[in-house]
């Protein structure tokens, strides 16, 4: 007997289905998964080996269950830099904004109930909604991507989500959404019912605008969730946290597995904000590489998305697959996300990034010597 | 405002809850984790340090989301030791034999779906179970702690779960299942209805007899999950894995979050599985302390359940939780799984074995005298 997936008492939902992930291709110039295209500095990295050092001399033993000591320095960096003071007792962090995600959807989503996001948006939502029960509400987005607040408004309303999801900047269409939409849709989601409304700020650091934290004071619905992936160039350490008022904490310490945060993975984070101030000025850079592709790929006669991210949406195609493939092709991987007409870049070393200009100028020269 | 967890919109199964875990109490010694007590020898910590080191280099970039190299390393310490050909193909890793679990509860449990475990059993099966919206079942298992095999497959019967676990060497309790007891289980589950069988092997390294991979021939809906934590020494790490048929593997990779596994995760378990053969000798040393404990305990006038693991389940007490609290008094923490009766110890190191020992004997000692 040799049974595929669909022989196995597998959930209905899941029979028909492909694991989620860009492919991971052998390419010179990869700009599919908004990674960072900068190494870790040299000194970090040797810091990190020092402490991983210090920490494996311990490994027989579970790591702190409450990661108390990484949960002090993040929201120490909150504090720094997200213009709103953030204690221990407001930060829980996991195996990547993923692993938060799932965890509050275990708490608050989950069977019988409902989570909305307005889309296209970061499309894990949607799948770790599935993953935990929690039936999935597509709310919409206008023509320019940008929410559309009377109809978002009434979408909520219409369907009372129990968890509402606002990812700002938006991935994958890079732009932000103005704080003021945030707070509408928080009034209208607690209006319906009492909701949780997770404002997902992944690539927050990468904003001409400042973070939502602020918003924190006085609502105990509101979660705003980071990574270390993007703005700390460390997509490889898997560190996702949040920030929420401290009932939140503690509910999500309800569903957390046990120990889910290795030693390893504490310690390494650790050492990553050490060197926030280094880390962060390679944001900088990324910021007006990513400003430079914007007006560059206007100017070589592309629309693109207005974007505070470290990628940036551009289009228009007929056929957004046939493009892709064709970038493919001169060697410089983006991303399909699956919107039609659209692509998304990330921004990489100005060298890539030059490389990437290169190709996409190259096609509207076919293009043009074709029509 | 300021709400606690019950004035957010949690779950309700979660209200009045609290988080799992034992006491993290700082003692002198620590025996109520089943931890190794033998910290990782110097040579590998250094080999960790420098695959961390190297993998911190490219920590910019997200991991191998499918983990090929540590799956391939994992199958060939199986193959080695398990009595049973197992490929990359048949194995999966996560953080922990906790996601292990979980993923298969999200894949093959979840909402209308049930488990059962024969109990008392490892609590987080059941916990477990929960966080995915599985029904819990709770099997039975006879006085002497060993599963009562008529009971239980008449409740194989009578609930029809989809998915089954059988702990072995069993938590807390210490006893191994047999294997015709385990492929009895197995006929009952499909004559039941298609339902998974999970083996959980967490502690099967420190058995007397034989891993109960070589079931998994012909077996597709048998799963056996491991755990780095305990033979390896390396419960600081989180590294679960489970052996299979590649369609178990195919499925979970439906349900897994991508790019669960850290790179740091990768290396550093590759880094310990280079050097198995020296922890295995570990594994020797506290087989032999473990079977000390035993005949010791025995000799002190406690009754003890048969171990196959590396911690020990020792009674009777009228008042578990006082006995306990009196170890404790004594610089020595053990552990209350809530079992009436019986307290379990984790064989440490002979040091640490001796102070336990000495404690236990004292309250003999003090029982007799006021007795």
């Amino acid at each position: 007997m040799n049974p595929g997936i669909d022989d196995l008492p597998v959930r209905d939902e899941l029979r028909g289905k492909s694991p989620y992930g860009a492919p991971q291709l052998d390419v010179p110039v990869r700009l599919n998964t908004n990674e960072n295209p900068y190494p870790l500095p040299e000194p970090l990295v040797e810091r990190i080996a020092e402490r991983v050092r210090e920490a494996a001399r311990g490994l027989n033993r579970y790591p702190d269950r409450d990661a108390v000591e990484l949960r002090t320095a993040l929201a120490a960096y909150l504090t720094r830099t997200g213009g709103h003071r953030v204690g221990v007792e407001n930060v829980w962090a996991a195996n990547g904004s993923n692993e938060v995600i799932q965890q509050l959807l275990q708490a608050f989503g989950g069977p019988g109930r409902t989570a909305i996001g307005f889309e296209p948006s970061y499309s894990m939502h949607a799948l770790i909604a599935r993953g935990t029960g929690t039936g999935w509400i597509s709310g919409p987005r206008g023509e320019d991507f940008t929410i559309d607040l009377p109809a978002a408004e009434k979408a909520i309303a219409e369907h009372r989500p129990d968890v509402v999801f606002i990812t700002t900047p938006n991935n994958p269409t890079g732009n932000a959404v103005p704080a003021e939409t945030v707070l509408a849709l928080y009034d209208a989601a607690q209006a319906a019912k009492p909701s949780m409304v997770v404002v997902d700020e992944a690539y927050v650091e990468f904003s001409h605008g400042a973070s939502l934290l602020p918003l924190l004071a006085d609502r105990p619905y509101l979660v705003v969730s980071r990574t270390m992936s993007k703005a700390f160039g460390a997509a490889g350490l898997r560190l996702g946290y949040l920030a929420a008022h401290p009932a939140v904490v503690d509910a999500v310490q309800l569903v957390r597995l046990p120990y889910h945060l290795s030693a390893i993975t504490q310690v390494t984070a650790l050492a990553a904000l050490e060197h926030t101030d280094t880390l962060l000025k390679y944001v900088e850079q990324l910021k007006s590489e990513r400003d430079r592709l914007v007006s560059e790929l206007r100017a070589a006669g592309y629309e693109v998305t207005e974007s505070d991210a470290n990628f940036v949406q551009f289009g228009r195609f007929a056929d957004s697959h046939a493009t892709w493939r064709r970038i493919l092709d001169r060697g410089v991987l983006v991303r399909d996300n699956g919107v039609p007409g659209w692509l998304r870049v990330s921004a990489g070393t100005p060298a890539e990034n030059d490389a990437f200009l290169d190709a996409v100028r190259d096609l509207k020269k076919e293009q043009e010597q074709s029509g």
